[in-house]
C-alpha cells in the first residue's frame, strides 16, 4: 500500500526476448498491474543495440533512449530494467550508472550478480536503492521472493535446484529416446531449445550462476562463485542413464547448496536421484526448487524455467515490488550484516554414490575394484555387471552406501590405476531428494 | 529496507500449538529475523485462555495481557498475532478492535477470513493497516505471498490445491494399506493426525475456507464461501481407489478455482488426478497448489500442510513483512478495486469424470446405463466390469470423454432411476493436474 500517487516510471535496456516479453505485459495486464501496485507504472523509454529490427511488439508510444548512460541518468525513471545481459561490460556499467543516478534497478542477468552482486549490493545500499532479480533464477517460478521473504523466518540448511531446462529437456529427452547426449543436443540446437554455442548451458555454468545466487540469498552471505564445483551434462551417457533407470533413479543437473554451522558446500553436478521423487519427476524444460528450513521443513517449487513470458512475468513482479515501495537488500540482509562462512569442497560431503566403470573382462577384475573400495573403507549396496561386449570388454555400476564423498573419491582414484579399468571412471552423487 | 530503528513490537493472542510454535521462531531464530527485518521485533505480551498450563516453551520474559480487550487497545504494539481461531466470537472481536487500535494483523484463521474478509479487509484499509494470513492456507507453504506478490504481473486462470494434510493422509493410507475410510480415520485420531470431531476436515470444510482465499486473491474479488460447492471425501470407497489406481489415476481431495472472463467456478471435491502427476505425487499430510497464470504458466509448490513448525515460520514470515513495511491490501487490491464477477456452479465445467455404479448382475444392465448416457449426450472412453459379486451384484466404473459436467449429472441422475442400479452413484471430476 504505497502511499505515492505519482506513476512508477521505468526504462528498459535490452529489447530481446524477455526485453520485449516485459512490454508484453505491460500492455496485455495493465488492468491487474495497475490495481496490484495502486499506481500506474509507465514506460518512459526503451533501447537496445538496433533501433528499426522488427520485434513483434508495439514500442511507438515510448521514447527510445540516446544512449544506456542518457537512460541511466534520466531524471524521470524511478527504476531501469536491465535486459542488456553478459557478466561485464555495458550491463555492469549501465547498472552502475543508474544506481549512482538513484534507480532502482530489475534485472535477469544472474551472470552479472553470481560475480559482482557483492559489490553491486554495497553501491545500491549507498545509494538507497534496490536490486532486484526474480527473472534471474529459475524464469517464472518466484523462488527469490520465495527465500527473500516467504521463508524469512528460517535458518534455512539446504537448497536443491534443477535450475538449467536446456540441461534438464537434454537428459529427459536421452532417457525417452534412447539417443546420446551428441545427438539431442543437436536437435535440440534446430529446435531453438539449446544455444549455437551451448557450452554455457551444458557445462552447468548457467546454472551455477543461478545456484550462487540463490546460496547467497538463503545463508545470507556474499556471492562466492570461485568456492563452487561445477560439472556439466555432457559426459553423461546413455548407459549411465541406463543404469540409473534400472536402479530407481533419474539423472538430474543438481544445484546443491548446504550450510552446517559455518561451513557451506556449493556443487553443480548431474546426480542420481529417485525417479519417483520429487526432483525425479521435473521433465523437459522445467526448472525446480526445494528448500529445507528449520521450521517450514521442504518446500519444493516447480515451474517453467526459462521462455519469454515466464521470465517476463518475474521481471514485471520486481517491477511491481518496486512500485509498492517494497525495497529489500540485494541479499536479504544489509551488506554490514551478511554473514561469514568457511566455503568447503565436495569432498566433505557424506552420501551414497553411483561409480560406473569400463573394464577388461578378465578373471580377478571385479576383486581387484571391491578391493580398492574396501581399502579406502567405501562398502558397497549394490553391484551391477550384466554380462559383457564384443569386444571383451564390460560395464561395471556399483552403488556405495552413505560416506565421505572424499573417500569414494580416493577409491576411484585408486580403481583407475587399475590396468583392467579402461576409460575414466564415472562417478555421481546420490541425493534422496 | 525500512528506515525504522525502533524495535516493531508484537502481541500473541492464542498460545495453542502454533501461537506456542511463533514463540519458539523468536527464540530460536533471533539473529536471523533481526538482520531480515532490518530491525529488532519485540513480544511485548501474550495471552491465552489458561494462564498456568505447561506449554514447554518460556514465556517469563513476556507480559500476560490483562484481556484481549487491553492487548488489542495496547498502545505499545504495531501488531497483534491472533491465534485463538473460530470465525466468529472472541477472534472476531479481537481483530476488529485491534483494528481500530490501528494494529496490524497477522493471523492464521481461515474460517474468519473466508466468511468475513471482505468486511475486515474495508475495516483495515479504513484503519491504514494491513491484515496477512501467510499462515492461514497450506501451512508452511508461501503460497499467499506467491499469489499476491511473485506472480503479480499475470491474470491467473486457475488455482488447484490439496489443501487438507489430514485428508491427503487418509487417502494416501486407505490407497497404501487397502483399508476403509473409518479405519484409517480412526488410526489418524489415535496418532493425532486427526481431530476427536473430524468433520471439519473430511467434510471438506477447512480446506474450503482456504479455497476460497486463495480465489480472492488470485482474481483479486471478495472471498465468497456461499458460492463454493463443498464435497468431502468420508464417502470415498477402497473400491473407488482401486479403480482409480487401475486406470492411472490417485483420489485427491481437489480445490479448484477457475476463472473465465468474468465467471468463477470454486469447487472442493474428491476428483482423480493422473498418479504420476505433479497432485498425484502429493502424498501423506503435504499440502501442494498448483497456479496456472497468463504469462507465468504453471507454478506448482508443495510443503507441510500443517503442524507447529511449519505453520509459525508462515507467521512470523508475515510479522517480517510487516516489521519491514510491505504493508499490502487483504486481498491483493484496494477494496474499491475488487473486481466483480459472476460466480458459477460446477455443472459449467467441462471435465472427463469417473463414474461408479453398484448394479444388479442381471441381462441388460449395461445396455440400460449406456443407453442413459447416450440419451444425455455422454461418450464412454473407459468402461470397466470386472466379474461379479457373491450376492449377484457387479462393480461398474466408467470413464467418460471430456463433456459438460451438467450433462454427465444429468445422466446419473437418469442411471440412478435404472431398478437394476443399486445405491447411489459415485461421481467424480477427472482433472489432468
Amino acid at each position: 500500500m504505497s502511499d505515492s500517487t505519482k506513476p512508477f516510471r521505468i526504462g528498459i535496456a535490452g529489447l530481446g526476448t524477455v526485453g520485449c516479453g516485459v512490454v508484453k505485459v505491460f500492455q496485455r495486464n495493465t488492468d491487474v498491474i495497475t490495481t496490484r501496485s495502486s499506481r500506474d507504472i509507465e514506460i518512459i523509454s526503451v533501447i537496445a543495440a538496433n533501433k528499426n529490427q522488427e520485434r513483434g511488439v508495439d514500442l511507438s508510444k515510448y521514447e527510445w533512449a540516446s544512449s544506456l548512460s542518457d537512460m541511466a541518468q534520466d531524471k524521470r525513471l524511478d527504476a531501469v530494467v536491465e535486459m542488456i545481459g553478459g557478466s561485464d561490460g555495458q550491463a555492469k556499467d549501465f547498472i552502475i550508472e543508474a544506481i549512482k543516478n538513484g534507480k532502482h534497478i530489475v534485472t535477469a542477468n544472474k551472470a552479472l550478480l553470481a560475480h559482482h552482486g557483492f559489490e553491486l549490493s554495497k553501491l545500491a545500499e549507498d545509494n538507497n536503492v534496490s536490486i532486484t532479480y526474480e527473472a534471474a533464477v529459475a524464469g517464472g517460478i518466484p523462488i527469490i521472493k520465495t527465500l527473500r521473504e516467504g521463508l524469512a523466518a528460517n535458518k534455512i540448511t539446504t537448497v536443491y535446484g534443477i535450475l538449467n531446462g536446456t540441461c534438464n529437456y537434454i537428459l529427459s529427452k536421452m532417457r525417452e529416446t534412447e539417443r546420446s547426449f551428441d545427438d539431442v543436443l543437436k536437435e535440440a540446437q534446430e529446435k531453438g531449445f539449446a544455444e549455437a554455442d551451448p557450452s554455457f548451458d551444458v557445462d552447468g555454468i548457467d546454472a551455477a550462476h543461478k545456484l550462487v545466487l540463490l546460496g547467497a540469498l538463503a545463508f545470507g552471505v556474499k556471492p562466492d562463485f570461485k568456492s563452487l564445483e561445477i560439472e556439466g551434462i555432457s559426459h553423461v551417457t546413455m548407459r549411465d542413464i541406463k543404469h540409473a533407470d534400472d536402479l530407481g533413479y533419474r539423472i538430474k543437473l543438481i544445484g546443491m547448496v548446504q550450510r552446517d554451522g559455518d561451513s557451506v558446500v556449493q556443487t553443480m553436478a548431474p546426480c542420481f536421484v529417485p525417479k519417483n521423487g520429487a526432483m525425479g519427476s521435473v521433465e523437459g524444460a522445467y526448472n525446480a526448487v526445494m528448500t529445507q528450513g528449520d521450521f517450514s521443513d521442504e518446500t519444493f517449487i516447480v515451474g517453467q524455467g526459462a521462455g519469454e513470458e515466464p521470465t517476463a512475468s518475474s521481471v514485471v513482479a520486481d517491477i511491481i515490488d518496486l512500485a509498492k515501495g517494497n525495497y529489500l537488500p540485494t541479499f536479504g540482509v544489509k551488506v554490514k550484516e551478511l554473514d561469514k562462512v568457511e566455503w568447503q569442497g565436495t569432498e566433505t560431503l557424506n552420501c551414497q554414490c553411483y561409480i560406473h566403470l569400463h573394464v577388461k573382462d578378465v578373471p580377478g577384475v571385479i576383486a581387484d575394484i571391491t578391493a580398492c573400495l574396501k581399502d579406502k573403507n567405501v562398502s558397497i549396496d549394490s553391484f551391477i555387471q550384466k554380462g559383457h561386449e564384443e569386444d571383451g570388454t564390460a560395464s561395471v555400476a556399483i552403488i556405495t552406501h552413505s560416506t565421505h564423498f572424499k573417500k569414494v573419491q580416493n577409491a576411484i582414484n585408486s580403481v583407475r590405476e587399475l590396468s583392467s579399468v579402461l576409460d575414466k571412471p564415472t562417478l555421481m552423487r546420490i541425493e534422496d531428494i
